[in-house]
């Protein structure tokens, strides 16, 4: 089938698919298969995300209009993009959830395909990379977000979107050496070796700045961006379970994200929007965009590769 | 392709079609077509229903967790139903609007199948039943409605929700004599023949006295099912464009939709629905379960008729 | 001037009187006149009512299309009904705010006028009922309220919305036993003298049997009619400041106003609408309705006397 | 300490307990604890009743001010009422949860209290039952419902809200002959020995007849009443989970909660209250009406057994 | 009549003229116009600015309290400015709308006065530049938007909001080599020979060096300002039809807007507010203010020319 | 009683004190008691900031997770906070209200203990600068707004948030040759000799600069922090009820109160938080953060002088 390009359909009209891609479950010759993972019961205080894939559906719906700005290439005419839809999963039975995320994903990049996952809270990055690392070894992690989710939690039980990362580098998933946190702005007693350029130094040294420091520390190691929707200030992303104030501006987002290009990216995810706190819808506006400039540096990526 | 039946999902997840029907356009051996026309610029007062196919869909997602409540059967494991997405138009040639959906109806039921449109503005109902009305003849139509929608109007060229009553009388795509307005309760100085149980006589014969009138009054004949969603009251539906007070219950819509049993009915609409003065989501709700009880009706039928 | 029909405007455009009457402070050979009193520093919970005048017009404005369905006439084309804007107050100087408000309506009085004023919180009715006893001596009031707004306050000073009903009747200004209390659903040790209809009797004995009721309570006396929006149920008016659950429908609303034609009604208030908690607008919207109600009644009045 | 009646506080001031009884922990001579129980990791649609408690709390602040409505007592001043607060438990370890809640629950009827709880969704009741089970025996339950929650689920580890009274039964917590489901609009396919009075009774005999068909199922059998507010239609309550159309008025729950004084409660909760689809506020309100009737059912018990 | 200066009135009181200006129909002596058109049929994504003149009103209560801040003069003391209310058009006619439109700009200009103009979709410039160019010749066009509107569209009939610049320059009413676009972040082929200040730039050389190059391109040549609110960040103003990330600042447009001061301008707009998706107010807020500042901006020019 | 640390409670969970700490009224050997003030009577615009503690306190439960960013130092753990609640006073005697609210706080600086108060309009800073002023002398006042509330108002009698700092300095409760506002956008005709740093300027030389100025200006006179929330851009706080365009960023805010340590605090307050308006609840979660920056600002004093 052809997945690239656009049918005709208003901006307002249909069943929305992400960037208007084709929902389907066909992985053959596929670039990138995004797929939402709506789960949200690892989530510490505001609940919600698990409506967060449809919200950034919809809000997703406007950007296939017009090729990504600045870019100078359409990675929806020149890859072969789909909307995989969502993982599907026993909502009771949350101790079964992990590995069946893991499959999941383990099942798109057994067939050649990168993604881009859309949250849920962030704890789905931990099966996400369990599945990245058992196909291409331990990653850098370049992760967005207020908080660095290293909290220590040596329960193999509990299922937390606050631990997940000190899990991730405990079980060997994450190479911190190259990997980095952006736009922290609480406290972390121990970053297990990450490197950090908190949210005051973002707002200090400029997105220009930042993205220098991040091929530095990143080079051309395989990488997997983790987007937490709270490293934007609460104005810009509401619809959040722990917002937490002095976040990033969509500026600096948008302007360190298309600096990143050139990174050796393998795949990325956008968690923690939550609706029901984003009445002006403006969160998942914010997520979809972050989501296609993913896409524009995985697809740019293939093309370096002579992909496209 | 097996249309029928559920695959798993999560009421939360994926995109989402409406009562999780197959979203195609293949009509070959279909029942009944749902299909949303996002129009909203036939509108005289608040805007937004260009949206309500979105929302009734997204409100729809629960509901076939159940066979719905009392009818005895579930046509969605029962019947052929698809969720044929939404015409796609020009919306600044407006003008071709009329045409575009006549055609787009005229196909499905060329197809054999019925229609069960997701509104958009109360216009559409009537290039909708030019559509049926070139198969059918005139039909029986039961409105559902604070206005009767016939403020007369003798200019063509005038696109208005308020006025395609009037026209759809004039054009002769309706019989006067067997079709009934429901739940009236703004001013109209000529009803052209049509029918009428206002909402001040809803409320006080009861709903199961006005399903009796409606058996009377439409008998057998091939009738077709508008359901402005203003009926109702505005506490039970307020997204929607010209709310009155005083308007009917859902249990006096359920009790009405579900004693209907037994008419003739050839297709059916649910319009007016305007996310945008919704923030409860409750509107969407109404419809998506008014939709339901169309399907029933319909799909009733069709087992009269030794049809399943 | 011509203060009677419609010019011609588009229901969501321009600046937005109530039910679109002329804006202008001319009293002469005015009917009525409609004032908004958007005070609501007597507010004892959930503030916002100084908002609710300017809501209630904007939610009037769709009403205009058509005459108020099931009067038989038209008091907006038949009277010289004005918006005469709001009364203008210092909100830092409370202490003179109800000397303010009594000779605003005094003025109104005196010009021949009847007044239908939109609120603000329920205390106005107390310097509004001060006017109104100067002209007519005292009135019987017909009070819609889920409270009796009747807690004993002898203290000269309080300006308090849950107590201008017991000085409006220690100061004489009511006539205790032709005024009635209709949804009454919070308790009041002494009603002093009042009847009362509570929301348990409206909603046993039914609409027809409460405006019976009235009729033999008030007769023919002078009376004012005071509708605290809390009356309805909050599902029906959530923008108010005191809800209490179990309260009217719309519908029951509409049958005992509409049968309380005959009624030598004065003048009366809307209040307590609250806009802040109500993003559906249906608070508004009932308001709107039943200030349409109000107009209807005093109107049917001018016609009994021969005044149109 | 004296825990009855009211300190002075203004309604909008102060953090809120419910109904404005002391926050505390102290269960020494407590006639009831009102305690949160802020778990929603087994909802099956959209989330959020973690945020019930608190939405309840603040919604009663106003209802302190007066006694209950048409009890003749005033239970916030003759009985010893406290809230408990909420029982905290680890996110993150889900399958302690049952539990530690169970244990929760026995805490308090440990001390000779009772308990109403305040959700979360309803999964909670089922290590209420077990709790109250093994003090009272099996126990006849009143189940306000849109949903019989009575899906079958034979597997211990799952924590579903939809399942959890099929597990009550199965657990013999439940007495079925004497319990009975009120309100319920979603096909079940076994009752498993249940009455069931659905919403369609409900609507046409009305909510006296409702009441006196209770009394006679559960006679004087000690009884627990879990409140699920998705048996209110939608309108009346649309921040609830898994909304469903043709529901309850608030009138008919009120009517039926009043008539039911004099069965022999030992318990009950309101459950499945979700603020974030709830922007008018009115859900958590209904929900702090049903929990104030509940204490009057339960306070009513005592007086009869001479405990005031 | 003396259309200076402010009567004494409640900010949150009364009908809402913009900027609390005479609201009337008289143009002898004006010097400034605003006026709104509240067309949104032309809009590809989101609907609702029809509403957007209604919003920018109340929004603009406030301000007139005080001269605009950092300005050295009051525009509402000094000068003769009006709200002329809005545009009354039908709205089922769409096709004579633009010249519906025409006429009402020049019946403004021919009384000598300028206009400002409250939206209503972005389309609705092209018949205001049709009817300022039939007086001045083309003009120098000061566009602040995320998009370029100047998709090809040659078909005279559609009426689109994305396509009205390329018709305006097509047409002859745009002078291109002294008109420029700020704030652009979607894609465009062809600018026609405008020049770009796109947001990445505005972001890097900051809004003093925006509003120098703004001035060396424009001169002193006859220019018209529009602003689409989609200028701003979807943060600041989510209320908008076509919202897209990485948009402009209050702070930057505030400060380009006051540094513009000496443009020869001869009027202007404010278009794209849609209340519908502005919940907190804030996009109606930002919108009234940069009102506010074309107001200071225009009068400024008059005063240069001895006009005040 | 150990004032200090936590008790475990979830995030979302429980009645919500001002960042979990004790909530009662012992203020034995208390540093600090954070108290709200619910007044809302002097507003002269949009109502509702007497919920403004309640938001405040709900929006401050996440933050007790991890110390301050950035302070190192956790004043919850090393100080003794209190919760000291809401003041309560007779809405309806409003006269009464200020010198209610100055004994107050009296009592709290007597018992030895400094105030964070939670508002409540700006009003409230007048009667606890009387009470300060009481203790301390006249104050070095450092005021984060958008307007002076400089107006002039020799009316003893008047109760307005938009005077009170004019008479704050008349009565020679302020020092104003070290006193200074921060984030003026709205005119005033004579600053009193306080010092300004407006909005525009605070955009043009950054935090830092702005935190040196202030030094300069305050430096180690006893000073007194009043932040109302509309020094914040609305975007970043829609809630409140004057709200002007080009307002200050969370991070100017955050690196300005960071860069204060070492100022002589003696207390502060945060007013204006309006939650009516604020349906993201993102103004709530500004001025909780700021909250706690004050408390670490005032802690930090403690601490220069040996405190903790
Ligand atoms: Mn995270
Ligand atoms: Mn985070
Ligand atoms: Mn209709
Ligand atoms: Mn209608
Ligand atoms: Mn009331
Ligand atoms: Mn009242
Ligand atoms: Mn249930
Ligand atoms: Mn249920
Ligand atoms: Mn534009
Ligand atoms: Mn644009
Ligand atoms: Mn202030
Ligand atoms: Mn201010």
């Amino acid at each position: 089938p052809d997945l690239r390009g656009l049918s005709f359909e208003n901006t307002f009209g249909g069943a929305t698919s992400f960037l208007r891609r084709s929902y389907n479950k066909v992985l053959r010759s596929v670039d990138l298969a995004v797929t939402g993972v709506p789960f949200d019961q690892a989530t510490s205080h505001r609940p919600g995300t698990r409506l967060g894939p449809r919200a950034l559906r919809e809000a997703s719906s406007l950007q296939p209009c017009y090729p990504p700005y600045g870019w100078g290439f359409d990675p929806l005419t020149e890859f072969d993009i789909i909307d995989y839809g969502d993982l599907a999963f026993d909502f009771a039975r949350i101790q079964d959830f992990p590995e069946t995320l893991r499959a999941h994903i383990a099942t798109i990049l057994g067939a050649g395909a990168g993604t881009l996952v859309l949250g849920g809270d962030h704890y789905i990055t931990l099966p996400i990379l369990r599945a990245y690392a058992a196909k291409f070894g331990p990653l850098s992690v370049i992760q967005f977000d207020a908080h660095s989710d290293l909290w220590p939690d040596d329960d193999p039980a509990r299922i937390d979107h606050g631990t997940m990362m000190y899990k991730a580098v405990r079980e060997g998933l994450v190479a911190p050496e190259t990997s980095v946190q952006v736009g922290i702005r609480t406290e972390c007693a121990d970053y297990l070796g990450l490197s950090v350029i908190d949210a005051f130094e973002v707002h200090d040294i400029g997105p220009k700045a930042v993205a220098a420091k991040l091929h530095e520390i990143v080079g051309r190691t395989p990488c997997y961006l983790s987007f937490d929707i709270d490293a934007l200030d609460p104005a810009f992303a509401p619809g959040t379970g722990t917002p937490v104030w002095n976040g990033l501006t969509p500026n600096q987002v948008a302007v360190i994200l298309r600096q990143l290009s050139g990174v050796n990216m393998k795949g990325g995810d956008v968690v923690e929007v939550s609706p029901g706190h984003d009445p002006t819808g403006v969160t998942a506006i914010m997520g979809a965009h972050v989501g296609m400039e993913l896409i524009c540096l995985y697809c740019r990526g293939l093309q370096e590769k002579g992909g496209a």
